[in-house]
């Protein structure tokens, strides 16, 4: 009996401590594997193109935009961010379970084709926290960091439709729940029946 | 601001573990208890009046439903179980988790009323390794065992609906998953959203 995987989709305001996170479950399971996103973002310092991102220029992502190569891409502070069809459909059909890691703007054009997806967002602790870390990690500007925090009162207001919400307010225990709703999700009875039917039917 | 509790509701073949995993995870949450039902079956040795059950005889029993003082009870085995409403009014309202061990019947009479609730299958790994431990634990007659397997069959049917399956293979991964699937529920954006909300308009 061959399972469906199940996909992930984790979203975040920048300085949630996102990136951190799925760096530290991606090993929870072995059956789990990040997606990886096209970008027309710069490579920032220690990326690795095809591993962070598929880093493209923007006329090669707007080919991709007209091919329909896309499930889902967004514009987000200048840059383009997009998952493509084909890396979805690596995942899934073997039975890995595929982590997503999106902006909410792409993650609402994946909920109305991929329901069945499970959605989390990762929220910081509060505002003060956010403006905290995002001048901590000093790679953006004033301007940039004053944008990403306006930006982020919009953001946290889509968390509502998000089937789990983990506040990153200390590393380990969010990326304990996020584990524990991994775990969990992998318990769901749509996954777990049919080899109860086969102890049923052997 | 005061969350609403959660009521984990759990039921599984007898012989599958149910008592033994509800005592391990009742120490996971502060905030967890475990609800305690109303039966009309002979107590057995080691347990305590108002802890494992609150026993009574079937006069008395057949009163209380007379009265609607169940939110469900069910004859299984001869014997009669039933949830008080007051019971589960007690939790919820104070932000406590309660957790309610009942049988399939009980499950889907709560199912109708009260659907918020998380229903979870406990399953046995299959149907030679529940006849083993029902023989193990020595308490049954060759009947009674028999009889139990026959409803395990039809049991094991219901765990469709419920929301999430447990396989109990190994008692310890088996609590983990139970743990994790709590931990999850906590994370539900309907719990968490709240205090996003306040977050962003404090």
């Amino acid at each position: 009996m061959q399972r469906q995987g199940i996909l992930f989709v984790i979203s975040a305001p920048s300085g949630a401590g996102k990136t951190t996170l799925c760096k530290q479950i991606i090993d929870f399971s072995p059956k789990l594997r990040q997606s990886v996103s096209f970008t027309t973002r710069p490579m920032r310092q220690g990326e690795i193109d095809g591993i962070d991102y598929h880093f493209v220029d923007v006329e090669r992502f707007r080919e991709m935009i007209a091919a329909d190569a896309f499930v889902e891409w967004a514009q987000v502070h200048d840059n383009y961010y997009g998952t493509a069809l084909q890396t979805l459909r690596q995942a899934g059909d073997d039975g890995q379970h595929v982590l997503l890691d999106i902006d909410f703007q792409g993650a609402a054009q994946l909920k109305k084709c991929a329901d069945e997806a499970v959605f989390i967002f990762i929220a910081p602790p509060s505002l003060d926290e956010l403006e905290r870390r995002l001048r901590g990690r000093a790679t953006d500007s004033d301007d940039v960091i004053i944008r990403r925090i306006e930006n982020a009162r919009g953001e946290l207001q889509q968390a509502r439709w998000y089937d789990y919400i983990v506040v990153n307010d200390n590393v380990d225990e969010a990326a304990a729940q996020l584990i524990a709703i991994m775990q969990a999700e992998m318990c769901r009875s749509r996954f777990v029946f049919p080899s109860i039917e086969e102890m049923l039917n052997p």
